[in-house]
């Protein structure tokens, strides 16, 4: 089975990532690679990868049958997934991602596009002027899709949807009863790279943007499609105006995020929690359920549930208050 | 008289808010509501609402004749007001104006626009390609319209305004020598619901935007419409680029908002205030004439006029600077 | 040798200079001035200005053989360069710059754009649909344009450039294999400008915005052009999305910005800077090389190379971290 979305270039042999990586590996040559996840979503015959002590917890179950990963690290893995020791994961990860999914690395416009009136979508949705619908799209019905909006490649849209005006998507998968409002882009590649000294090496990007039923995206949001996991946002869910959300964060239900909130890859943020305008969340965070971050709060560390904080860095909000009176 | 550009539903009898609302009201029942307003604006046979106590002087003065209040906060009301005890006032203040405007609660892309060129404005307004204009649309003499920008539904445009490419408007009137540059969203509904748990309840906004003379609006701001009273920018007011402003906010004259500022809902700014880069203004906020917000600051109470402030909460910002060497 | 873009409508003489400025000037009358330039790039012939003591320093040594300046500065001019004394510098440069330059105040949309099917650029462009060209545009071999996006007048594009889609880009140099994604604005006048009662005077901006080999630039970001100067973005720099870059800033090569970030007028940023999402830089700072700023930080104060800082102001971080444990 394949990727969803992006043409799958694999399998790969053991002797083929050898020699992409430049490096010596002491596993039966023959053996065949299908897929390249990450430690809790990789099954047998899958490549995984372990690149911080973060993650020895996850990778002493994790399925996979081989892993990129380092000295230090290789201990921590279970018997049946072989180490494959290279310098550095992430590029490593990055070089075979790149090679089983040749393109999900640039987002290059959809230049196959069709005006939606030479689809055979007229009688499910209600459509603007200069609406562009791309290959690989599935729109259910009773849906609206404003002016100049361009749906790219790779889309699937559920029931009663609304898209507004001025807005791309891509890559992703938008369920029932959500609206996404107008000059949005959803599905984009991830700020994900490898700074190198002439030119930065590209980070493949083969998750999703996941939007749930119900949900609300304001005004100029930008949601980045994830690098190895999804960027998922759940149930009933609103976001304000000119809102960023990075590539993998997933967010829970009945989640509120005021205006300018910035969302730093791969946080997990709970549900029923609510975000004041312009907060900022840093990256590989968990938020927990039904937590308040006061508007314009730095959070710099994970937040346990039903906490209320605010500042920067942000705090208990009793302490900060009566700090700063 | 009805609302300048949403489609009156009333008037509305007593029995009908009894019915809607569900519970016991005990005033004669032939008795007929034309208009829902806030306390300040509503007149004779109005319907207005209380829901905190610090609308307690502005109750007493009411010229509303009914207001849906709580039994806490019914005895602020003049005589000349009944109260309407309800559980949760804003609740029922969404109904009953969702009753009376059933078509503020939704923005749904305005379907009947037509390309500029099919529409006798072609004499007053120097257009770009793929502007559309939809129904209810005034546009003064001597006007710019950029590429793909939409004018959707009720909108009322002044003398010697330059609107911008890509940019969208609905529900607001833009007085003479406005600018209003690229990537805009203006008149768009408010971030205002009621959280419910498997859906939330939009606020009806029944406010429009207005901006008045000799403004000008920077690339990618986006500018709500107010939900029971109007959002409004003052006279010779600028503000740069990416800046958020939610609804039911007023800014007075002369005043300088600099990249990226956020203001919540509600918040009313002063005139010749001048506020720096990235500051946000909490909602329910006065900050005085002639105040200097620094960039970056985080307002969170209301500022006196002729006050600098700085930091995150905003205090004096000589104190601010002194305790930050 | 006129400006690469703006039409140019000089030389201008003293005498004019005088009537202009409602001065008395000092200086044999039939001298003519060719152009308008800063301290460091003025030539002979060049007409300059000094209007803080900041600038001593570069003062002593401009080329330029007239400065608009005070009293109280003009002695720390060379004895070539004959100081031209006026009440307001700033209000001085901009009459002057505007008489030379009459088209750099104003960014009214491109009236001449076509659409590029009407256009020879057919065999070296990749184009989406509904993609304006405007006058005096420069594209080079193997370039992408996505759908809806506009290239006003005055743009020079090298070769292998990505750019996406509802992107407006005017009055800017774009060098070799540079992405520019969605909804992004480029080049427009900056927020400069002199506050008076009814009405504000544009500061007129006959700079350009330059974005130099390799460059990322994110969706939704503002790149303003320069007044006086050009605003510059070093090789292989990358933007992630809604970043705010205000006129006349230079960013070095190799620098990360994330999401968020706005950098305020005229500020320096050095190569191999990291900046984090959110992050704000005040106007007219110089930031060193190898820095690295945490996201959400407010830096209002220059920033030697090699220091990593936090915070709003900004310290250093292992400072910031301690005080705030």
């Amino acid at each position: 089975m394949s990727h969803p979305f992006f043409t799958y270039h694999g399998p790969i042999t053991i002797d083929k990532i050898s020699e992409l990586l430049n490096i010596k590996i002491n596993i039966t040559s023959n053996s065949e690679i299908a897929y390249i996840k990450d430690l809790g979503s990789a099954d047998k015959n899958s490549l995984t990868f372990l690149h911080s002590k973060k993650y020895n917890e996850i990778a002493k179950s994790t399925k996979a049958s081989y892993c990129l990963t380092t000295d230090l690290l290789k201990d921590f893995l279970p018997k049946t997934c072989k180490p494959i020791i290279v310098e550095n994961v992430l590029m490593a990860t990055s070089i075979i991602t790149s090679k089983l999914y040749p393109n999900s690395i640039e987002d290059e416009f959809d230049s196959k596009v069709n005006n939606i009136e030479k689809i055979n979508f007229k009688n499910k949705v209600n459509y603007g002027k200069n609406v562009l619908i791309g290959e690989n799209v599935n729109i259910g019905s009773n849906c609206l899709i404003g002016h100049n909006t361009t749906i790219e490649k790779n889309v699937k849209i559920g029931n009663n949807c609304k898209i507004g005006s001025n807005t791309i998507i891509r890559n992703s998968i938008i369920k029932d009863n959500v609206s996404i409002l107008d000059n949005c882009v959803i599905g984009k590649k991830g700020f994900g790279f490898f700074p190198i000294k002439s030119k930065n090496l590209r980070y493949p990007h083969i998750g999703v943007v996941i939007i749930n039923e119900n949900c609300e995206i304001g005004c100029g949001a930008t949601i980045d499609r994830g690098s190895m996991s999804n960027t998922e946002i759940g149930k009933n869910t609103f976001l304000d105006n000119q809102v960023h959300i990075a590539h993998n964060v997933k967010i829970g239900e009945n989640t509120i995020i005021a205006g300018q909130v910035g969302i730093a890859g791969s946080s997990i943020i709970g549900s029923q929690v609510r975000i004041g305008g312009q907060a900022g969340i840093s990256g590989h965070l968990k938020i927990g359920d039904n937590v308040d971050i006061a508007g314009g709060s730095g959070v710099i560390k994970d937040i346990p549930k039903n906490t209320k904080v605010m500042g920067y860095p942000a705090k208990n909000i009793r302490e900060f208050l009566r700090e700063n009176k």
